[in-house]
């Protein structure tokens, strides 16, 4: 495993996102200085922070992708921050970062999720090791997105911390001490990582791998014309099975599953999802080996 | 008791509550037949709906004072709409409605909530009924508040429906439900009022009656130093005793209620309250008569 040097901890990448703003705003992850790497911390998107918006101009954590990072004719202020961002943290820094820790929450009900974007055998030990020591972590995979424009992705290791289900502009504060714990966890790990290895770890982990997106039935205008179902709407990470009711409309026809096999949806109903197009995410549940990666 | 003619059941007055928003969107409210009066529906702000937002200028629903109505340089898109809103349906159109029906959600875990401006002994009976129908309702009475500000103010009767806790920006079908329940009850206790009364009512009915509001601690540039305490986070008209935790701040530290009696904390960590300065509401919990207004 490499060694880290630098770690950033990154919050408000969702200015209405106020559990990992207000994390880096009150210093809780300054002075930490009992481990074998620096950390560093960053409010990433703090006009939008004080606006209590998602984000002004678009979803910065968007607007990573390479070829937008070298085109100065994308200029909204988040092209901006996002340039600012990669020139400060990125592989071409003169002091790049090893890993980022990005804190996220969801209006899902999905309690706490750590999400990969790669299954390397650094980011799954990582996983699977902080699954041991907090059992309610699920870890989702998003390999098999095609995604390659989120913040984290500036870094060679990206870890988001996505905890829900948190109401957008609020301060939670059993949020709030649940991703402080997360993070100091995984500090804790990339540490005894640095030290000489992850010990004790599985055999395999549990992965929530990306398979697909489901869409609101919509109307020409694009207006949503039906709503999550009931017995769908707490049920992240649960088997979802062909025939099982997924939305509901507003006269109370119910439209089913008709996908071929089961699936485990994941931010169902999440807030900033109905303009991506998104009612919730299908993941498959699989076993993934740590170490064959 | 007077007869109603007129009943307007009103929607999307913050745009980002959805619920209501789609109940008059839907139609849900159209075509009822059935009754002694004419309903009519409104999709108050249909600008900050579309733009998925509380409101674009200004609050609509602290938009109705009649000092502001009458005066033409109060001119933002509220402010318009609210005098449109008024001469529509207010006591001076020609033909006035005499109950409004203003469907709100909050992100307060509430459940359901009556809100009458006005301790009449039309409200109160009104109340009395549905909460005897549903006993899940909870009536809290804005009367000592002084606000007069709210657009359910321009009927003679007013009558708030606040369902939740509900994320901005999202459908909720139990929600949508719930509401249109709620909705539907209440128009067929008016409709029974208009036919001779509302029969065995109770003596009294318990009120949850606007007392106080209490503000985040913060630092001077105005941002919260301090959350809400997760022992009262859920609490909504539960008991508040004196010395009972109320926040707690980025370090840990509480703080504790210190008003002298117990009290009944409501719209407890609000999403849409931080901006006017009130981290919970408090009321006291008193049996009011119903016939002796």
């Amino acid at each position: 495993m490499r060694k880290f040097d630098r770690i950033l901890i990154v919050g408000g990448t969702h200015g209405n996102e106020l559990t990992g703003a207000y994390l880096i705003r009150s210093g809780a992850f300054e002075h930490l200085t009992q481990f074998s790497f620096e950390v560093l911390t960053l409010l990433a998107n703090p006009r939008a922070v004080a606006a209590n918006l998602r984000y002004l101009g678009r979803d910065l954590n968007r607007s990573f992708e390479r070829q937008r990072l070298d085109n100065d004719r994308f200029n909204n202020y988040e092209d901006q921050q996002a340039r600012e961002i990669y020139q400060r943290f990125g592989p071409h820094s003169a002091t790049p970062v090893d890993v980022i820790i990005d804190l996220h929450t969801t209006t899902a009900n999905m309690g706490n999720t750590i999400i990969l974007d790669e299954e390397s055998s650094t980011g799954l030990q990582l996983a699977a090791n902080l699954s041991i020591a907090e059992p309610s972590v699920k870890i989702y995979s998003t390999s098999t997105s095609g995604r390659q424009d989120a913040l984290r992705t500036i870094a060679p290791l990206g870890i988001c911390i996505e905890v829900g289900p948190v109401v957008p502009g609020i301060l939670d504060a059993a949020a709030f001490a649940q991703t402080q714990a997360l993070v100091l966890q995984v500090l804790a790990d990339l540490d005894r990582a640095n030290q000489g290895g992850l010990a004790d770890l599985p055999e395999s982990v549990t992965l929530y791998r990306y398979f697909s997106t489901i869409d609101y039935p919509r109307n020409q205008a694009g207006q949503p014309i039906a709503m999550i179902h009931p017995q769908l709407q707490l049920q992240n990470y649960q088997p979802l099975y062909p025939g099982d009711p997924i939305f509901i409309d507003f006269a109370g026809h119910v439209t089913a599953y008709m996908g071929p096999e089961t699936v485990y949806p994941i931010f169902i109903n999440e807030a900033a999802y109905y303009e991506k197009g998104i009612a919730f995410v299908l993941t498959q549940k699989q076993q993934v080996d740590c170490y064959d990666q």
